[in-house]
């Protein structure tokens, strides 16, 4: 495995396989990697012959006030890890080089930026956009791997590849989780031990939602009230962001759930601001 | 010389050049081609293997009640021009290739768009730049070709380029003019005989507030001032949009024209705004 500080060795390595005949996968990350991580990674490796993995911890997705600072970073175990599972190439850019100078541009999806962690992050999604669309400029990977675990970013990046035409393809993967069923997260590692446990409540109260849902089709504001009566009981740590479901389509709130939707949610934890959801998908009502 | 109106054969056409080892150059245009788009066209064929040129009159870069349902349009003999000059390839998409369902992606870059013809056209750099990145994609050049006289557009081009690492090179390419020094653009056709004659009085005052600098290295309004004066006096039917003096690199404002500025202008006639520019070379006092 590689390594690359610049984009002319990334592009150079990323030709020289090219050259060979190699397709090109990509993972972009922002270090801190865990098992989700890395199954992005094995996926690539499945799909693609040369598997470029980055680790940039994006400054532009950052608010002033958010975790930017405290945002755990951890190279070497990250480099072992990438090359554990099969990467080829390792991108980790510096800032001055990701962002020379006096950077004017800026990539923006409407809509689907207005809600779920766009109502509490304003700014966020410009960043990942603008960067995201950086990453696959230089990389110019046939595929991208992204987590289904960051289901609203998903969409959006997918929805802007398809708008700019840039000539990649968005490979979804599943969310991985502890075994406890806590959904993997670089921020996990930031939870008091006391928040930790309370924190296995957000996929309990998802998959009560979903078999809640299987069941009875109840109204989304029915569904609403039991996650959140759930997440304040089990977890009292946690201060709810918001609980949403949605069209995963369009991220638009549905008032019936009767046909494929999703849940989604954010809790705030002192120390971690975590995420997680649940597809549940569109099935005849149960007998 | 091919035609493509779809993404999949332009992406076809230039893979198989790029196949061949051959180098690609690309020329963008809205149509209505006239001797600038053939001076892009033919820098193209000089610099480049496999030449592409897009017609495609692109409607989010005109605001509502701007002349998008006038712009001239002539696209055979385009083509007979394109095939004249040397292009290998012209890709004619339709308004539904380019926009397919509900695109809500948009490339937008801050403070070069906030002067100029940014101001009297607020949303106009914002289409223009969504629409060249998603060309960018869609035809891979190495180098593209932007003519001069858009001085705004080619520096906001040339930026987005570069923040978003798009990997292409931007070429710019001289102004160039009808006999009596008019710059050359789709819309002069739509000037009745008088405009025609006044619009001649854009470039003449450029040219001697050009060596008005160089003379005296007048102040910026000055220079500004009889610009205007020469433009009320010899055309009439012209309403002035701006006149500004700037530097080349930032767009800004100068007050003083000791160092190289440009000297950039808009004036709207009847049936057609028309803009001009002209560069003052940073050179010693004339003696």
């Amino acid at each position: 495995m590689k390594t690359a500080r610049t984009i002319a060795e990334v592009r150079h390595a990323v030709s020289t396989a090219r050259a060979q005949g190699l397709s090109v996968g990509f993972v972009p990350t922002m270090g801190g990697l865990h098992a989700g991580h890395i199954s992005l990674v094995e996926a690539a490796r499945r799909a693609c012959d040369f598997v470029v993995v980055s680790i940039f911890l994006n400054p532009t997705q950052f608010a002033p006030g958010e975790d930017l600072s405290t945002y755990p970073q951890s190279l070497e175990a990250d480099l072992a890890s990438c090359d554990a599972a099969g990467a080829d190439l390792v991108f980790i850019p510096d800032v001055e080089t990701m962002y020379p100078g006096n950077a004017l541009t800026t990539v923006s999806v409407s809509q689907l930026t207005d809600t779920l962690c766009g109502q509490s992050r304003p700014t966020h999604f410009d960043g990942v956009c603008t960067v995201v669309t950086k990453l696959l400029n230089i990389v110019a990977p046939d595929k991208a791997f992204f987590g289904r675990k960051d289901f609203q970013q998903l969409t959006i990046i997918t929805r802007m590849v398809a708008d700019l035409d840039i000539p990649v393809q968005i490979v979804p993967c599943p969310i991985v989780r502890e075994s406890d069923g806590l959904a993997m997260s670089t921020r996990n590692q930031r939870l008091s031990a006391e928040s930790r446990a309370q924190a296995v409540s957000l996929h309990a109260a998802l998959t009560e939602a979903r078999d809640q849902i299987r069941q009875s089709h109840s109204p989304a504001t029915e569904i609403i009230d039991a996650i959140e009566a759930y997440i304040r009981l089990n977890a009292p740590d946690g201060e709810i962001d918001y609980i949403q479901i949605i069209d995963p389509e369009t991220l638009c709130d549905v008032e019936t759930t009767d046909n494929g939707v999703l849940i989604a949610l954010a809790v705030k934890f002192p120390g971690a601001r975590l995420i997680d959801n649940m597809l549940v998908d569109s099935e005849p009502r149960s007998q």
